[in-house]
């Protein structure tokens, strides 16, 4: 287990880690870790490893892109000095080139996105014990498809900053194909992205075992 | 145009005729028909053919299957005396099938889906001056995708029958594979299958293109 | 078509365009145009021309008046960078000389109403590629009714304007007439100016006619 | 003043007597006469004659016309067991026509009100001291206005019915008139039907003026 | 009558003159007077004068007490110009003292009271046509309870004050005691000051009186 | 301490009783026992006499006279076999005659007050070991009060069957009495019969103190 | 694994199972399940062993004791026809002895409680290829403690139950006894009772730890 | 007594003392004292000892810690100029420390509280004429229980203060401990801390027990 005693394991992130957390803060009392992925990692350190004290704090805000993480990372990351970090954007930097094609102001394309990631990561890698960069996912099987194409290629800009910045990666993409074998996709989600518990419990593992967390303890 | 003076034009149907219709009546003032394709046909033949007084009735009912249909049949359609009916059903048919697959109670495989139908128009033809067939669709490009496929399956028994019952056929699939041509499923519906206006007008347009509207007049 | 590929095609107005569109920004998913003809033409444009990927926005507010068209000018028309305008303003101006007519600071008599539409136009003329400028109009078929007298004398306004600054003109009055030969004006609105779906066709129909929509595309 | 010491006095129409009454009573504490006519009828009862304790009730019912009258008569009106009642029916027979003219189910022609309300009348007229018949009416200066004939048509049957069943006649119509030849319509109701207080206030002058109310005692 | 025609008429107060007003404007559509005694005076005035086209304006704030209209005296009443001016002040200044008598600061005794308002009158009266002063009151029939007292003097102070200041004064507690010689304060007020509509046509017509409301007009 | 271990103490009555408790149960969790004088009596049972485990169950209901309280007698009392039972009925009586004096069908007057709850006591008081009979009251100082003097009468009525069939008796109207002598009634209530905390403690202490409750306990 | 491909498992309970399930249903879309242990179970079994296709229902309802569970198993255990059946009851059985002890009437002690449990399990294990008996908890550390201690007997009566009927057992208590060991009971649960995310998760891997779950699958 | 004649009264505290006040005043009408133990000690002042005219403000705020009194003590307290002063604080203080152990910045350990809580009283007291200091509580009768621990570790703080500064001493954990001798600490509150209306009798009796209240006044 990688996290160690008493540390401060912060999750940024878009409405797939917002999942209705209490604002501002992202912790405390009554459920104010949201509904999704957070919680149930949160759940899980507390449940199984009660004795290391994990402060779990959830800093994500539905419909971010990478460009709005970029305007809020001094105050809700940087400031909050995190020991650990985990991030996963990029879903809305994609969606809006496909669901409203013809509001490009609102599209974040790949050179952004990739020279904003760059760049948050740069600066605050040396800044936390550990950093996790999950890639955003799309749940659709269609390897094919147009959104699926281009999602697949903000991932593999997400891959190769965690590998030149020492971080964990999680691709949850791949973690999501391996059920959409067997699934099809309106299960997950009706809109292909917004998961049901059964979409955050896939995250949440695939999180969850690339910090060496005992399943079996 | 084929409607005639002072006929009534009942329309039943799913979710996708539905639109938040006042229930039980599907009529009258202050948005009665809702906010679907119902009420652009009904704001297009007033608009065009004020002279005719078509009495256009919304008898939707979202999450209905051709399972529900059957049970309402006699209330809602038959007890109304339509002198044209048109009928859009089977998306949930197939939904079901895909979105909650262990839930087999609530799926209408295609011979059911067939049976039931084709037994409705067996007897509603002969009571009215008009039939309308509108095939069921799925807002997805790849024709190869699962779901895609058994919905042009049920799509293909509705051409059948309005082919055997003397009906107009229109097929909203087809319509919309133009549409989709340019864009993406998800500018016309994120869930791909409840439309933004976009998706309402092309369903529309099939329609009235099927009964002699005339764009011009 | 008039419209050409890429371009943004913003709609100012009143209340009949406003019709609870998203605000501030008048495009964006779920809704964001209302659900008035904004959304009808954005419909059809989408439907019809998916190739065009014509940017529809809507900036109508309630009640507006061609005084406050004017204080939000710059922010919500010039600074938004439209190719195509739509203007359609005029009815409260006249409205609260009939419905409040002892609180005169609230009307804006012909005079001002020519003189800051005029204004508007000649500003803003050479910066766009196309404007549609549309009269206000009133739902009664009655001519000599002191509203729809006034009333046709700011239609008679605009008109003068779209002649001198070759502005494509849009007499919403004249297609209701045309339906109100038919349709007693309470099957259009109770209120005589807050249309049904019905009338938001008429003034589709008729802004869509005027820059070549090809209805049988 | 015609009405004595103790006596019951209930009205009885349709939305511009309800005016938001409490229901089913129609009378009792905290605004249970809604805030229409009725409401200001007994306010004036009270203030002026406190000593003849007048009971004032309240039976309208928003969207009535007579034939929903006809229904409810023996529960809301026999067994209420007033000593004067007053009636203003009629206008919702007659809007129908207008505001849904393809819905005929739901109107209510010239031929089945007469015969109606003749036949609700000479019934009751036996068993009440004394009775009002209001004219229904139609805030429409124009007297050409086709809504505005058909509304006098109907006025003229509840003036024959009055002469016939020695009942105070009150033409609301002829009221409302002497203000519109000041007024715009629209200043007194954006629909031409329900009125604001000013309307409210014209009804009961019309009404109390018929049963020698004394306004300077 | 003494209002004339285009006359603007102000009335200020406390929750009596509010009654759910309109804020902050006090006139307009759609129930912007409120449904108090201000709103019976602006339907008398126009449907009895519609030729007259008085402007009534409502800046009635409940709670009030004299205190509170010095504060606000120049946005709400000075700078709106008004023609006529009607003032009815001083029932929480009274009631304070008795409903929650320890917490002194809120209550504003006639030393005060007297002040305050003859300040407020003297530098107004000459910039008005026509001053309506009226007294506070007290839904007590009983002139020896001690609330009751209370009231009457500060009601002697409005006699003086409008007697000094060439005002009409509106004696509403001499109304109400007309009344109450025949009904016990109940049937008009539960808490003995916020009336029913009974109670607003005292002052309404108390009001009228004094201004040469003809009501046989 | 009259009431002994392991007891169910049933209290019944109008709004003053009543304070919102929970329907139809009137005991258990989460504020139950509403926020009037009966969760003030359990509270201090409870706190002071612990080792008792009184079980305290509210039947009030708001708007009840003593017409009301026979027809669910049977099910609210006699069913719930209550070892205590308290009564505090007959302020609705009185006040209908005095706020809507002309709806005397509501009225319940003395006879009928007298011989319904005469019957009740009659019938119940073999039943259970103890029985309190609570005076209505009005918060009303001045005894010369015509709804004061009325309920003076009630309070007679109840003393005298008190006396007659072995009833503690709790005079409200006096232990009110005591602090109308320093308070003006305003300060208790609003409306001369709802009271303040203060109000309800005045209650609470009256009845305990009938008890045998040792506040120095 | 134990469980078998397509197979029904069907969980029933309290508030803690319930967690806001949709009802009647307990199963399909849109967070039907709920947000307690029982989502969690169902999130698990299709993300990590989705070719098994198992399909989860929630028949838990808030409040409930083994009493209540009796008059509802035939139509929503029996019924429904379950592969696997999980039960967890008895939580409500005990808190209301210890939160309202007056009211014994909603108490179930310890005899009914076991009888009642132990015919609906023999009249099911023959009905369902698997059954899962958990038991209920009280989030106290201190074993002394009268509730605890309370729990801990109905906890004995669960053990013996399962092992007399061949049923796997599930101590939910001393999962949580293992965290308590680290965290104080308020982390867990304000009220001891219902918890937080944490808890579902001691629950949820308590079960499926006994059903052969396979967490690094 | 010890409060005298006009006094004014303020208690300052956490959610016990709060209970849904009016804020920012804590005193007025309706229910603006909240419906905890302070509106009981105002209930019972007024209703026992009306001719004291005693002045109760109720300035508690829900999730105050003594952190938190701190900041608005000038604001809250020293301007509000009052007689007495009632302070019951600590009860967040240790909570948080067990219900988010991980939070530790909402934590305020033994050292903070003391040095806090001791300045304010020093500072305070020479203001005051009498100064009531109480113990926070914690409902749960085991005294080996972790938090109930460290909260009369507090309660000993709260002690020594009062005993310092010549402060009345108010032991509620005392007080509580008398009733948890017979009752479960579920029946007072499920959360161990807000308690029912019971749980307030008690601090409002162990309240006026210190300053001298004669109950059998």
């Amino acid at each position: 287990m990688k996290l160690e005693k008493g540390q401060k394991f912060l999750l940024v992130g878009d409405s797939i880690t917002d999942c209705d957390r209490v604002k501002p803060e992202g912790e405390g009392l009554f459920g104010a870790l949201g509904n999704g992925y957070v919680s149930y990692v949160d759940g899980l350190l507390q449940s199984v490893y009660p004795e290391l004290g994990i402060r779990v704090v959830n800093k994500g805000i539905s419909g971010n892109t990478v460009r709005d993480l970029k305007k809020r990372w001094e105050n809700d990351v940087i400031a909050q000095k995190p020991d650990w970090l985990s991030i996963m954007i990029g879903i809305n930097d994609v969606w809006r080139q496909y669901d409203t094609p013809f509001i490009k102001d609102n599209h974040v394309y790949i050179e952004e996105y990739e020279e904003t990631l760059e760049k948050l990561i740069q600066e605050t890698r040396p800044t936390v014990k550990g950093l996790i960069l999950m890639t955003p996912y799309y749940l659709e099987k269609n390897e094919e498809d147009a959104m699926r194409q281009t999602m697949d290629q903000y991932g593999q800009v997400v891959k190769r900053i965690a590998e030149n910045y020492d971080c964990q990666f999680v691709n949850t993409q791949a973690a999501f194909d391996l059920v959409l074998h067997e699934l099809y996709s309106a299960t997950l989600a009706w809109d292909r992205v917004h998961p049901t518990p059964t979409g955050h419990m896939v995250i949440t593992r695939a999180l969850l075992n690339k910090i060496g967390f005992d399943w079996n303890k």
